[in-house]
């Protein structure tokens, strides 16, 4: 049997799988009235912003379309680039928009269950996230198997080599595409979602001392549109485009490996066995009725785990039966990259999570105000980067030596890209774990809002914080493979430039060391590119949230009865402000990662873009591993002084804390997760326009 | 004439300049008995420190030497170079020392002389500056000096091109030395001064609600002290490292360049001649009785660009004259450098003074609360770094082409390294417009506590500020030359790695391709270094600023009448606090730029230590940027709001803007300038063990 057909299989397998677990979550009712009325305004909002959002990037889209059509027709690129590229961002798009659907009809039937028990809230709502991982992984599949399908039989009269190389190549356009819409997605999001809820914050919380989620507050509706836009569409569009890129730039580094097709079988299954085992996975998901929230942690690790020992045994039948035992390194670099992440998620929650040590000193910090809050809050994100860099270091190590040994650079390079794939292989259920926590913080919002029973609010904020230690591994894993899937587009940049050197017959040297001045000064250059962009979101949250503070403010004033709660609130204004604002903002920083690299390699050759691209993973990881950190253990410092420590709720260790998490939302929600995206994207970029940059380039 | 006996001249004419200028301050008179005694007590405390300082950094220095002489009588090292490591950190040491002793004798005068008014202020102050920037450059010639003649002496049997490479590999120790020094200084004193500084801030300003200086509050000497530890003898041992430093790296690479003696001979002239121009420089340093401050400003920078121009013009003959035409190139260089130091300086200011937009804007955020002010200070640090990064990627590029043309590799380099001498060839008088910074912020301090006329705070005040401009400018320089010096030291490294894999016949391939896996590994961990650095520096602060407040909490409650005035707080303890807490945090931070070259040298070998060492640079760099100009911008909106902006002092936003201020505390003073030590420290040990690592690497 050929064993890539596992991979459309595989694709249909999940999202039939998806499909079946939408329909048993729409079975729920969506309880009163009420709360019905607040899930539809929350929904009206969310897809309003999504296609406000797919409008605006349909424009940048049809432009990038042309110019590669434009490069296509004067031979810097096959035909299929722009079309390919074209499928990459719609499925991207629609993996985050199908998502946000699913999230959106699953919040009110998750306090609706959460009234019967936390059990009950928590199938609900983990059934949703399931369909978005489904979704996202099942598309990723479709999209690849329908190109190297089609790809392969257009090529069919090639001679074998240089088919497959023909198609590994269109594919990775296919991830640039993808990459885009992400980047969009989770920048235009992250800012809509961060600028609410700081806004909101800022003048409900800390200005008229009124609750979270308090229907008075006008902001209250698009801060829980920002969950669905922010933490749901774009974690969807981010991780569709983590998944697919992983697999592309390892199919991409096949051919100089010398495996050919089976070097793109070999990610491709691995894929495809990853859907069947996270589908297992989710029926290891269950509790009973009366389950503490210790229980329901386990619950949901004990799926992971149960599908992360299935990918490990039967990838290694899978290699073994493609490339024998002569290559079954390759089976031992998949497996330092599924550990590499197991460990870093586990890193990830030790240093954000209140149940260790370094979260509770954070906390302990709150007792002498705000300012040592943040020094407290930066030094452990900063201190906690260290454990990522080895890991990923030594799975880098271990996965070049194990697939290449001493001598076979190619191979090595195989398997650190192949590493990144095994890392993601459980990303069906990984992401299901992840995707639920904002419906069950949105399930909290209209518990809030529907004034339901304070029993019914305490399940969901356990189901949230349950979301929390979840969303940390997640992040984990983002960050990991993007290094790791970073890494292998280099190599694919480097391949790509050499060939066309050669087939061009280019009087050109690569010369990639660290001390060939346009190398090296490419490295500084990329080095500041995350600093640049992180600080162009964070200002964009900042401004937009601005924004919101002045709306609220104004409401407030002018609305007479509103904090009587005989009036109420222009919800709609505030989401329309954090549409516009979102669609305004992530224009500047998403052009960054494409201008970039055509910038760069116009001054400096693609000596300097290599540079470039090293200098903007090594240090982009680095922050972005700081920032969700730093981000988390904030938000849980804050959580567990409200759990009753230092003072609790309503105290002057409490407000510093508050300073503390406010700080940290663009940090661990808008711009570190987005420099996993801008990373490959720019990698991407330079892979894809390596001809026009040997052309234009100075050096 | 041997030009190269410029060099002696030029130190010997600085350090008698020195003792004029100190001759001069002396003549003034103290004050009254109440200025007199303050003086004395911040004396006396910053004299504890330095003494516990440098009794406990001998103890390392000891351990250094005789590992040292182990590894030199073993034949990994000449036999010079551990007595080169003693006099580089005796020297430096000194530096501070001498700053230190001028800054605490003429703190009072400078307070007594504002009485008359702001010009006879200014000038106490800039002369006692004048002592620090003379003695650094002084001492950094002096002994300079003394090993290159004496080396030559002792080498005049071997040929002329083994001689030189043998006396400039042993000058490098010297920069070791000087940079441990510096680093246990800077990271010492800075903690030492941003605890006190700190602590007596959250305490007194916030919890108490006295002014700042207030001698009711029992910290204020030690955070008077601090300055005078930090940014004077910490400063001072920092720069005088980065002088040597800039001159032993370029004087390293003329041998692999082929100029020999000549090589040497540019930097330690241009130096000499820097000291002549800055003491010329200084004679334009001055104003009418009654000029205004921008009046006064002027005056400083007019010093700084008339030496600058005398720099530019000599040197042109200078390379003529012992390099010839045919390598004018390098005469460029050095222009490209002094150029990129004017403008990052520039660029500093620009984003760190409220005269300009960013730091205005950030100003603002304080209406919305603490939490925007922090979100803005970081943007506008992290967007900040984009200039720096890309003034110094030119000057790296312009220096090495224009030195090396595109073919002469070693020229290019040797072209890089005297950039940055260029840059700090001004530093008699830069430093100078820098050192009297903190000798003004004290002399406020003693007219706070000494209750004199509010006009004679104002007075102090305004030389303050001013002092914060200079600093700014002064920081780009040192930034900016650590960058240069360390890629200067890269190159070094290498350049020993393949003279030794020559000289000893070993079979080991130098490949320091970002592409090769150790490279890769290296330039990850490389990058997280800074990050931890920092963490560590800035949590020491933290916990040594805790102590302080719970000390002065204590004394506010149980010393009896101490707020109505009536009773004295127990400066002392406070004082000894610092010091222990300062002592015993500063060992981890200066460990681990010793330990991680050998460290990673034995697990990734030298081509993982040459990645991490150019990972190390490109972040540290970035990050020390970002610190510091987030740092700067924090501390001048907090003056813009108190100069009566957005509510003035006391209202808000006032608070908002303090939070900001006390997190860029240890940002400015205490993580940024220690991380431009910390990357050329990591490149100077690489060097000086670069035969060890070869013989313990496992790759």
């Amino acid at each position: 049997m050929d064993l890539l057909l596992l991979a459309p299989i595989g694709s249909v397998l999940a999202l039939l799988f998806a499909a079946y677990m939408a329909y048993t979550v729409m079975k729920h009712s969506e309880g009163t009235e009420d709360m019905q009325r607040i899930a539809r305004a929350v929904r009206e909002g969310a897809n309003a912003y999504l296609k406000r959002q797919y409008t605006g990037v349909a424009i940048f889209f049809a432009v990038m379309f042309v110019v590669l059509l434009i490069l296509a027709l004067n031979g810097f690129l096959t035909i299929f680039v722009p079309f390919a590229f074209l499928t990459g961002g719609f499925f991207s798009g629609l993996s985050g928009f199908f998502g946000m659907k699913m999230a959106t009809n699953a919040n009110a039937r998750t306090t609706n269950a959460a009234k019967q028990s936390l059990n009950a809230g928590l199938r609900v709502a983990f059934s949703a996230g399931t369909v978005m991982g489904m979704v996202v992984v099942g598309l990723g599949l479709l999209d690849l198997s329908f190109w190297y399908y089609f790809l392969t039989w257009f090529y069919r009269d090639l001679d074998a080599a240089v088919r497959i190389q023909s198609v590994t190549s269109a594919m990775l356009t296919f991830g640039m595409g993808a990459s885009s819409m992400a980047l969009f997605a989770r920048v235009g999001g992250g800012i809509y979602t961060k600028a609410a809820d700081v806004g909101a914050d800022l003048v409900g919380k800390v200005e008229a001392g009124i609750p979270e989620d308090d229907p008075r507050n006008p902001a209250v509706i698009a801060d829980n549109v920002g969950d669905n836009v922010g933490d749901v569409a774009g974690m969807g569009a981010d991780l569709y485009e983590s998944y697919v890129g992983s697999i592309v730039s390892t199919s991409a580094l096949a051919v100089a490996a010398g495996l050919g097709v089976d070097g793109v079988t070999i990610p491709m299954t691995m894929a495809a066995i990853g859907v069947i085992a996270s589908i297992i996975g989710t029926f290891f998901v269950h509790a009973k009725e009366d389950a503490k929230q210790s229980v329901l942690l386990a619950a949901l690790r004990r799926g992971t785990y149960i599908s992360a020992a299935l990918i490990a045994v039967i990838s290694f039948f899978l290699v073994w039966q493609v490339l024998g035992m002569e290559h079954i390194g390759v089976y031992f670099a998949i497996l330092s990259g599924l550990l590499a992440g197991v460990i870093i998620g586990y890193f990830t929650e030790y240093f954000t999570s209140d149940s260790y040590k370094p979260t509770r000193d954070l906390a302990s910090t709150s007792t002498t105000g705000p300012a040592t809050v943040i020094i407290g809050g930066l030094s452990l994100g900063m201190r906690s980067t260290s454990v990522p860099v080895i890991v990923v270091g030594a799975a880098v190590l271990a996965s070049y030596f194990l697939a290449g040994g001493a001598g076979d650079f190619n191979m090595g390079l195989y398997g650190v890209a192949i590493a990144a794939v095994g890392m993601l292989s459980t990303l069906g259920i990984t992401l299901a774990t992840d995707a639920y926590g904002p419906v069950a913080d949105n399930a909290g919002g209209i518990a809030e809002m529907s004034h339901q029973d304070p029993e019914v609010r305490r399940r969901t904020d356990a189901l949230d914080s349950l979301g929390n230690t979840t969303a940390a591994t997640g992040k984990g894993f983002a960050i990991g493979s993007a290094a790791l899937t970073a890494l292998a587009l280099i190599a694919s940049f480097t391949d790509e430039v050499a060939r066309i050197v050669q087939t061009q017959g280019l009087d050109f040297k690569l010369d990639i060391s660290i001390l060939n001045p346009p190398t090296l000064v490419g490295l500084f250059v990329g080095g500041m590119l995350p600093f640049l962009f992180s600080s162009m979101t964070m200002s964009a949250v900042g401004r937009a949230a601005q924004s919101i503070v002045m709306e609220v403010r104004r409401q407030f004033k002018e609305i007479k009865g509103l904090m009587e709660g005989k009036a109420e609130p222009d919800y709609a204004r505030c989401v329309d402000i954090c549409t516009r604002n979102a669609q305004k903002e992530m224009i500047a920083p998403a052009l960054t990662a494409i201008v970039a690299p055509l910038l760069v390699g116009f001054l400096l050759g693609v000596n300097g873009v290599a540079g470039m691209l090293a200098g903007a993973t090594v240090s982009g990881f680095i922050l972005a591993v700081m920032m969700a950190n730093s981000g988390g253990a904030w938000d849980n410092a804050k959580k567990y002084i409200e759990s009753g420590e230092y003072g609790g709720k309503g105290s002057d260790s409490h407000k510093a804390a508050v300073v503390g998490d406010t700080v940290g939302d663009p940090f661990k929600d808008t711009s570190g997760p987005s420099i996993n995206i801008l990373i490959k994207l720019l990698s991407m970029v330079s892979v894809v326009f390596a001809a026009f940059i040997l052309q234009i380039s100075l050096f």
